[in-house]
């Protein structure tokens, strides 16, 4: 008898049959003697509607007002599932958030959870109950109701995941599992068994978008093994863990394509110390993320002076514009240059720590497509390249059929 | 500067725009420097959705699940409510019923108010907010969230206008306060300026739709006085109130019309002590409510035998003949009849404490439309008469007419 933490996203959720699904699946496990616990988002198309009501009131809605509206999606879907659980016969209890002890700090549409307190959780499952806890909310110490953010039902399943010390937690999703690459991209592309939690950050900050960087993360932190599994057939995932030995077996777990960044290039920085960290600074300071940077000897003028590229997310692409305007007299630079037209290509795997050469061949394969790379940038497990975006899926599958094939 | 407690139902907050108007009224009323507390419903057919979407699952889902699943609704519009308040420059804050400290019983879908702890609403207002209140929750002392059943939103805001001591508690809604009659019925009715809870009371009793019966008599038990009045226009509403002195000048404050009745005719009840008091336990037994009674000696058999005739809540009506048939054989009757072509015309006023002749009064005005009178029954300030239903507002408006004209 496993305790097994369960969780359902919007479209697994999105309309009352689906819901019954739901009920269906959690129906089998429980037949098998499981423990469960299942996490819901809100119904799909909840949370937007919701946003729209909001927002034809105001464009900015206070924060605080925004997590008391939002966390009504999940609620109604608790209370749904519980309902569906009873209607097969199944006894369930739906928890907010708050009532199944998450416990967060007050920043609200962001807040972080500080601990759970499962103590409601464990006695309704052990009066034989389904528990079903909205995901994505939580409450302050004071009673304040607030939301993760984005992602936030899957950190929810996790934390919870962690806090009962369960067997296994799993997400379902609409996909299968993690991919090799994006099938839609790469029809070759396969889905992985296993995969490391570090190879799944990695390709999940390289633009692969099966979950949100922190519930991974919160997961590798404590040492949480979740799947990620499709609610709409019964094929196993993909199980996310620790590295273990033999993973290294693999040089390459997945490609992936980021078609969600923009370049910068400033021109002629005058080449004295503290130049460069001026410019980031102030970036970090508007909040505005960089990801790749190149620095190289300037053309650009007389004096001694270098060009400095980075790249940001697409969307922070004009704030960033205005920051550097906003700095250039006290800088001193010649010029800034914006590029949307790019791509950035990585190749993940622990595999690279015992396997040299494989940046080599990565080049390799590019130059043979005569793809040309812009920019590069190297972790322990994992090489990314920024090439023009109109290659971009040429390059993710001549490097499937080189490492993956 | 007043304590103010202000109720907007369904169709006030209809919409966002309407949410936007409750805002703008609010705004008129802080900027005289009134504090105020704002109890919202539901927007109008968010409940009603939300049943539709837990029936498409099981026709019968449970209480506890609907309590979690309607208490959305209200979270919702009080979310609104304080973006729309924001919007306009107002500092306020939602609350959901827990958070406002209205702690109930524990039986879902209609709890019982037993206390309100407003320790965290007077802490908001001291500090310059307007407190938005959802109505028709509220949660047990275990942390379970309950809703008050119908009118639950006007008994949240008497009960928080009780538990603040509020100079005055609205009621908003979309008429404007309580008539003498029904103005579709009797063209000459008009509004009230003021009316005394047992009025209202009766008249609620009687089948007049102003408010539900215990939010009134809550208003009573602790004396909190409130208006009824139109959140479509700025005029003044109906105020209810202890009875006072003058009250008594007029006979009759209103008149009113139930089509909602059945009446029941048990013909040849033998003639022995405890046989109609079976009756009556059985009908009470099944939660189906009795109003008026009759009972006459019967023509219909030889030995000594009675006919018992009753109205019942035309809802009631399959119910309550189910029970009869039921214990036909014990008690030994000889038939039933049903007949759901009644009406019940009534006349309340605490001024008949003091004037006499109203009863004859009104039967002779009945008389004189040739219209017949089935059943009589009296309280002291009411008097209700069970008539043809196709009679029942040629007798309202005749009524008024003679009393009100």
């Amino acid at each position: 008898m496993a305790l097994i933490v369960q969780k359902y996203g919007g479209t697994s959720v999105g309309n009352t049959d689906r819901i019954k699904n739901v009920a269906r699946r959690v129906a089998e496990y429980r037949a098998r003697g499981d423990k469960l616990v299942v996490v819901v988002s809100a119904m799909s198309g909840v949370t937007d509607g919701l946003i729209k009501l909001a927002k034809d009131i105001t464009h900015l809605p206070s924060e605080r007002e925004m997590d008391m509206l939002l966390a009504t999606g999940e609620q109604q879907t608790i209370a749904l599932a519980a309902i569906a659980l009873h209607a097969a016969g199944i006894p369930a209890v739906s928890l907010t958030g708050a009532q199944a002890g998450i416990v967060t700090d007050g920043v609200h549409t962001k807040a972080k959870i500080q601990n759970i307190s499962p103590s409601q959780v464990h006695e309704l499952l052990d009066e034989g109950n389904v528990v079903i806890v909205a995901g994505f909310q939580g409450r302050t110490a004071e009673g304040e109701i607030t939301t993760l953010g984005r992602g936030g039902s899957d950190l929810t399943a996790i934390a919870l995941a962690a806090a009962l010390k369960a067997d296994l937690c799993q997400i379902y999703t609409d996909v299968d599992g993690v991919y090799t690459a994006d099938p839609r991209i790469a029809p070759s592309a396969r889905k992985l068994d296993e995969i490391a939690y570090d190879e799944l950050l990695e390709l999940a900050g390289a633009g692969a978008k099966v979950m949100q960087l922190r519930s991974v993360e919160f997961a590798k932190k404590f040492g949480v093994i979740f799947e990620v599994r499709s609610s709409l057939n019964d094929n196993p995932g993909t199980i996310v863990k620790e590295e273990t030995r033999n993973m290294e077996d693999v040089v390459i777990r997945g490609v992936s394509l980021d078609k969600n960044q923009a370049k910068l290039t400033v021109f002629g920085v005058p080449d004295q110390p503290g130049m460069a960290a001026g410019i980031f600074r102030h970036l970090g300071d508007a909040a505005i993320n960089v990801d790749m940077i190149v620095q190289s000897a300037s053309h650009s003028g007389g004096s001694p002076a270098t060009d400095i590229s980075f790249t940001v997310d697409k969307p922070d692409l004009a704030k960033a514009r205005k920051v550097l305007d906003d700095i250039r007299p006290t800088i001193g630079f010649l010029d800034v240059q914006a590029d949307e037209g790019i791509g950035k290509v990585s190749i993940v795997g622990v595999g690279m720590r015992s396997h040299t050469g494989v940046a080599g061949r990565m080049f390799e394969v590019l130059g043979k497509e005569k793809i040309n790379i812009d920019m590069i940038s190297t972790s322990e497990i994992k090489i990314s390249v920024v090439i023009q975006l109109a290659h971009g899926e040429q390059a993710v599958r001549a490097l499937h059929q080189a490492f993956l094939g």
